[in-house]
């Protein structure tokens, strides 16, 4: 069980292993002891205590993450944080210049904000100064946040002379069977994806870098995700506002990351090496009337049993699904219209993309019902991957009765900068 | 610095010094060594190693406090947790025993979740077994969850004969300067106040009460908070989306609680005795419009300095703010009509009110703006008391150019439960 961090985690960590059981009280014991046990070894060897995110009870905020790495951008990769606060932007500015100014800008200011600086003085240096950091992530650890920015289909119209820069892939995605996209959730022309280990200091920075945008874009639409709902290398899977776990088979060894998520060189256009794809979507899920489902149902629909995570062939979370495993009945145990069956690689041409999905609450909707849903967000070499899988799913997925897709977004995330310079200059170059 | 427990937390605390400082950074790491040191001394000892909702580093998620003490419900003296769900309900059960039988069950699954369990079976035990409990903290530590349970005015009305039973002070609240409510977010019959060091966990029990009233009770208005914004005994001093820590002046002591927030003998109805009044204002805050306010006037308005929190006649935080002294040319260095100087108890003869709110975010509003602000939550013995601070901010307070109160709610809240009992059991008797 290693833990890569392509992203320069300025901090070792200590592996902690996934806590496993069937009650959440033995969970919460597993987990307490193994988090305890890690924070000690911390203090000794000055290594943090816990994986940001994991399900035990320690949580270590002080985990700071570097931008200027020069490689792959911060916040895919690594480890999902608790926490995520996703906004995108419409462009306003009318120049390639000021779209220039404006990522410089944004660059710095990420740099500042990761490291757990404000981006800017809040003291009143002179008459009628205004703050240049809101101020409400002053107190507040680093909280492992990183800042990922996204480009849109859009940057690349006829308003910049960007249009030969386009990377071939960046188109906005086909429709989609089961789409209910709600145009005001859609698109954007840049996307920021913030996430943390507090929520507070991931909301400040998508505020502050909104806040520095004005007059060059403005905001669209933007998610919350107050529960992280897929695990990196090592972390507990979490579950989604169904109840099953979710991202059990997501990927995570470097060499898979390599082969399914990185463009390597001979990318189309060479700013884009080191980058990747990001597809977002806002899930709408009727948590109210998959509450009233049975038990065997919800099970039937996912492949897998609910509390422990298994495949339905299977004992344990991660036994490998068995889609040819009949019954007495000889019927499939695995329904191949359940949701597992749908999206497995083994039934898609080996396609594997890296999920980085958050839970949302948007309230009570106007049934007076719990509005709920998952921030949907995958990284991906093309976006094929991910248009072929949604193909399907969207089609036959038996999960679609409690769930629509309400929000979507695609979008092209440049590698990170070096010191001296910002995120995709090369674009402009 | 004592952190007096009336809530009966089930695990003792190191208490750790709150982080004061100029810089983010510098902040971070003064608590960093606390945080750890904190951490290393909980594996010794078997405490806990931080404060719920410290801005320190290391956050310890095991804490979980006792449901069925018989004294105050948890979640009002309690030291504020990071994340609060805030629901309303309106009954609609037609028949006192209904409301009984909901609140009865209420305080059993309250108990359960309290204790970091689900609130009944998730497995398949028979064939279309429905799950009693939806399963999305399965996993996860107890993270310091209380449920606080209030009655609103409307319960007190012709339709369940308990009209003799309403506490005296219980009534709607009267109209206020300011006030911009929006109807769909005021009032409600019933309040539950999810507080944890998990949203997720705060909104998993939320979503659980809900569907367990299904057919009794519908779900009113609902504020997820996000970052805690008011402090209890020996926690940092949080900030609000204005960037100005928020509540430095707050109730703490178990002396000043008896006297201004607790309900003792010779109270109108002996149920709720040891209980108190919930008042819930949501308050939006143009925080864009805010944002680009300069500092100094920033300052006045608040009349406190806003890195520091210090008041603008004094050095440090704690320092006592002093109404009369004036400046080089003879005017108050502290503005009559400045927050701090309307909400003061020296200006308000002696009243002092718990608060115990949280910052929220409800995405973009129709201007394109960000929409956001604070879940006021505030206990008092009366709320005359709130009525009184009130009138005079919303008639003066200078803050009311960025503030909108849109929400609003009063709540009688009783005593907990011992065990065998549920929730204003005694106001059935």
């Amino acid at each position: 069980m290693s833990n890569s961090r392509p992203d320069g985690s300025s901090s070792e960590t200590v592996p902690a292993a996934p806590a496993r059981g069937l009650s959440r009280r033995r969970l919460v014991a597993g987990a307490g002891a193994l988090g305890v046990a890690g924070a000690a070894a911390g203090f000794f060897t000055g290594r943090a205590t816990a994986e940001p995110g994991e399900a035990g009870e320690i949580l270590d905020l002080s985990r700071r993450y570097e931008f200027y790495t020069g490689g792959h951008q911060a916040g895919i990769a690594t480890l999902p944080q608790r926490y995520c606060v996703f906004m995108t932007f419409d462009v306003t500015a009318v120049t390639a210049e000021a779209v220039k100014v404006l990522l410089a800008r944004w660059s710095a200011a990420i740099a500042q904000l990761m490291a757990g600086l404000p981006v800017g003085s809040i003291e009143p240096t002179r008459s009628g100064a205004v703050a240049a950091d809101t101020g409400e992530a002053l107190d507040l650890a680093p909280s492992g946040l990183t800042v990922t920015l996204g480009l849109g289909p859009g940057l690349f119209d006829e308003r910049f002379g960007l249009a030969d820069r386009r990377p071939r892939l960046l188109e906005d995605l086909p429709e989609l069977p089961s789409d209910q996209l709600r145009p005001p959730l859609t698109g954007g022309d840049l996307s920021l994806q913030a996430c943390a280990d507090d929520p507070q200091v991931a909301y400040h920075a998508i505020r502050d870098l909104a806040r520095m945008a004005r007059g060059s874009a403005n905001t669209r639409w933007v998610v919350l995700g107050f529960g992280r709902a897929s695990a990196g290398s090592g972390q507990t899977t979490p579950r989604n506002l169904l109840g099953f776990k979710d991202g059990t088979r997501n990927l995570t060894s470097a060499g898979e990351l390599d082969e399914h998520v990185w463009l390597g060189d001979g990318t189309d256009v060479d700013w884009m090496t080191g980058g990747t794809y990001q597809v977002v979507r806002k899930i709408r899920m009727d948590i109210e009337i998959w509450d009233a489902d049975d038990i065997t149902d919800q099970q039937g629909i996912f492949a897998r049993k609910k509390i422990s995570g298994a495949p339905l062939t299977g004992k344990s979370e991660f036994d490998t699904p068995d889609f040819s495993a009949t019954d007495a009945s000889g019927d499939l145990v695995i329904d191949p219209t359940s949701h597992v069956a749908l999206a497995a690689h083994e039934n898609n041409d080996g396609i594997k993309i890296l999920r980085r999905s958050y839970n949302f609450t948007d309230g009570i909707n106007d049934l007076g019902q719990l509005d709920a849903g998952l921030l949907f967000v995958s990284y991906q070499r093309t976006p094929a991957s991910f248009i072929a899988l949604q193909r399907r799913l969207g089609a036959s997925d038996r999960l679609n009765e409690y769930i629509a897709h309400v929000g979507s977004g695609i979008f092209a995330v440049p590698p990170a900068p070096t010191k001296g310079h910002f995120l995709a200059e090369d674009m402009f170059a």
